[in-house]
């Protein structure tokens, strides 16, 4: 029996889950949902991509790799809560980078620079496909629309980050020539990023989602979240593996 | 050569358009990048579908029937134009109705009553493809938040719409023997409504599109709506063609 069903099985549908039952529910979703369970995600890391999908997969995941900041920002702008803001602001840094650190969205682009691609064009985001866009910026609008706990809550998916990133790692530098350890750093950097700010996040829902109609809006929170994510990799399945590439999209060199 | 080849030809990158070649640039997008031009789309008229895709389609396309009437809404909530108003108000009159005119959007759940989709789980747009309301809430955001005429240009797919609405309703008629003359009069009535509304929208953005800039603009408003509806044919050709069926997502009875 999954998680979900064992906490709607100790509990009624109104009743407020407790800490244990909510945190329980939030990682059902990611274990039936997350999308280290897409074909496409598996064919990444087992090293069955062409150089040509990796260009494509590394040009369209950056429009998400830029949104975040965006949706950090958003988030911050809609809470007079000094506290939140304190500890939100170290994503805007650990993206947009602060000082000397030059922050992952540079990260980001030193793995496409790697790849080969012209950095104006992926910066341009105009050749990412259309259905990363409208999944990215849903995922902007849902922060800047939806109560405030429910907008944290679909951060949560990076409870689920740190294996796929370990799995990237690995999968990716063993089974790719063309990829070194120099252009995984976004990933590694990810290590220790996402867990402290899961942690935090978590934390913070437990905390504020106070009626069971809150909670079951936090766990369907990361439900769309994850939907953000595989629609990414359905789009480029579609295009990149099963060939058909929508107009105007990018067309890798190979 | 392409229309659009030849408009810029015809005048440097800054020069405005005449409005022939302003209309041919816009028509140009059409020829290249409307959804009929998708297989998903061929397979649907050509009767290579069954029902159970057919189904699929008509539940997720519901979602964008039932957007048009907020973004026409957002549209009217942005413009002091009266004249405008009183113009843009038919098209919620079609797809909502007024009076004893049940609308477009009635007609839709006609045809997915025909198909014997359980209605409430239509109206309710859970089941839908998330890739399906990523792509049309992006449409509604684009018409809420770009400058007026690029919105209103983004309506403009409409000057394609009838021969599809054609090719549609004698394609499925004749290919499908579970579609009657009844679930296809959302296509007939859509035959008159779209050259007028479309006509009106061309003359508008012709009129108030008054640099090269705008008009640039609106014929990329008219790329920006081409692959939205051509997003969501790729969602629905790679769910229930090639079966890779999101995580959630509407399993069709069959």
């Amino acid at each position: 029996m999954s998680d979900v069903a064992l906490a709607e099985k100790a509990v009624g549908a109104d009743d407020l889950l407790t800490p244990e039952q909510f945190e329980a529910a939030i990682r059902a979703v990611g274990a039936q949902r997350y999308h280290d369970k897409h074909v496409f995600h598996k064919m990444l890391h087992g090293g069955k991509l062409s150089k040509a999908q990796v260009q494509a997969w590394a040009l369209n995941r950056y429009c998400y790799q830029e949104a975040v900041p965006r949706k950090d920002a958003a988030l911050m702008a809609r809470t007079d809560d000094r506290e939140l803001r304190r500890e939100w602001i170290h994503r805007l840094h650990d993206h947009d980078g602060l000082g000397d650190e030059p922050g992952g969205i540079e990260r980001w682009l030193i793995l496409t620079d790697g790849l080969g691609i012209d950095r104006a064009l992926v910066v341009s985001k105009t050749a990412a496909l259309p259905a990363t866009r409208f999944a990215v910026e849903a995922y902007v609008r849902f922060v800047t629309e939806q109560p405030l706990t429910v907008a944290v809550a679909s951060s949560l998916t990076e409870l689920f980050a740190p294996s796929i990133h370990r799995e990237r790692i690995s999968g990716m530098l063993e089974n790719y020539s063309f990829i070194g350890d120099d252009v995984m750093a976004y990933f590694k950097r990810r290590l220790t990023q996402a867990p402290r700010d899961a942690d935090f996040a978590l934390d913070y829902v437990k905390r504020h989602a106070s009626t069971r109609a809150e909670q079951d809006a936090c766990v369907a929170a990361v439900q769309f979240k994850c939907n953000v994510l595989w629609a990414q990799l359905d789009a480029l399945h579609n295009a990149y593996v099963e060939g058909r590439i929508p107009p105007g999209a990018y067309v890798p060199p190979g």
